[in-house]
């Protein structure tokens, strides 16, 4: 499926940006008058990129999004087969850090994540094809272009993707509001580990949370333990990236 | 002004929740057969809150957000008056840990901050009057109610409340990307301090720059520098938790 990025601002910074692809541009006519649509045929221009001007009854399939007579194509997200990244991983000799999102359905919250772990030198994010949020416009716009800097797994079971890790020296790390462990009380150093982040509302699964080699949780005080999912997620990645420039002595 | 509540899943966890004062909910004429108005009709009985059908010439003005033919009214979000906090603080002894917005527009930003505030037990979140998301509807939902729990001091000139902060004994802890120091490098305990929070995408201002005791900044891997700024303050944030609570040995 194409994507697309919406918006007179969106896309003119998706242009003036030049890492990602775009397809084509399509305008509604009737508004060349504008200095933002001047700007955006002058930037598809010097681009080479196609632009089109279309009639409004164009862009009803875009529903209520406010895309304000500007749409870009851009090629469909890449995924990784999770093979090729286990392969890819023997090839070199540095720990991987991976997040698995276990049914993340707020596509802001999902591009957060990828935000957050492109950021902080992470190598994949592995998420389920059912019970999560699918890596659409509105995942690749929280994203700030990251889905396009990272290994995006999509796989159909995650328990069974969870035993191929271990089989290959990875080690399960969940976080868990029950857990007796703080997120900090773990070393992330010295091995591949996965962390693995629950649903919005549910959490991990139980299935999961009994595959796991650590158990972690998040502090949290004044009995609100309502941490966003996006906002945990770093939290967790940058104890480990800590960790790691703390004990490797690497100044970044 | 009145806040709201919109949607049937989120008016119906308001009213389950308690928490929250509610005026009345307003339902859509024509939509009584439907087992979930049928449940906030049900709750609102319980709770002895005022409901009306209206026709849908009144959401009119609820413009495009996807009300699905349900609003709660909620009382203003009350705010806290700088001296009335200063005051506060001089009748306890035990350090204050704030955090300063300079100019946050993202309202989903501004509540998911407020809330990862209560989650870490900080006692303020300062903002100014211009420049920065107000307290609205979305804040509120964004912060899961965390809006109720802390107190909110909205400010004509962040500069003027910053020198009034340091005559009160704070520490002034901004964060800049060009900052030598990491976010880890400081002592978070036994101080007061207030951690300034930069616009999404300017940055703190000059101004408040001077006036800082120390600058921080969070280290990004991949020439990627773009940590939305709600995961970057849970990240700041949480590390000056895990400090005080690895000093007081306080279990939480």
């Amino acid at each position: 499926m194409e994507n697309y990025i919406y918006g007179k601002n969106n896309v003119i910074e998706l242009l003036k940006d030049g890492s990602r692809s775009i397809s084509k541009v399509i305008l509604m006519k009737g508004q060349n008058n504008n200095a933002k649509i001047a700007q955006i045929i002058n930037l598809a221009r010097q681009r080479g990129i196609i632009f089109q001007f279309q009639p409004k009854e164009k862009f009803y399939q875009f529903g209520e999004i406010s895309h304000q007579g500007v749409i870009a194509y851009t090629p469909p997200i890449k995924f990784t087969d999770f093979n090729e990244f286990i392969n890819k991983k023997s090839e070199d000799n540095k720990y991987k850090k991976i997040i698995i999102l276990d049914g993340i359905e707020d596509p802001h919250n999902f591009g957060s994540i990828i935000r957050t772990c492109v950021c902080a030198g992470f190598d994949a994010v592995i998420f389920p094809s059912r019970r999560n949020a699918t890596v659409n416009s509105t995942v690749e716009k929280s994203s700030a272009g990251a889905v396009n800097r990272i290994d995006l797994i999509m796989v159909n079971s995650l328990t069974a993707i969870i035993d191929r890790l271990k089989d290959n020296d990875f080690w399960i790390i969940a976080t868990d509001i029950n857990a007796k462990d703080n997120y900090y009380d773990i070393d992330y150093c010295n091995m591949n580990f996965a962390i693995v982040l629950g649903a919005e509302k549910d959490g991990i699964s139980t299935a999961i949370l009994k595959k796991s080699d650590f158990k972690i949780k998040i502090p949290m005080l004044n009995n609100f333990n309502s941490l966003n999912v996006a906002n945990a997620a770093s939290i967790v990645i940058y104890e480990a990236l800590k960790q790691t420039i703390q004990k490797t002595g690497n100044v970044v």
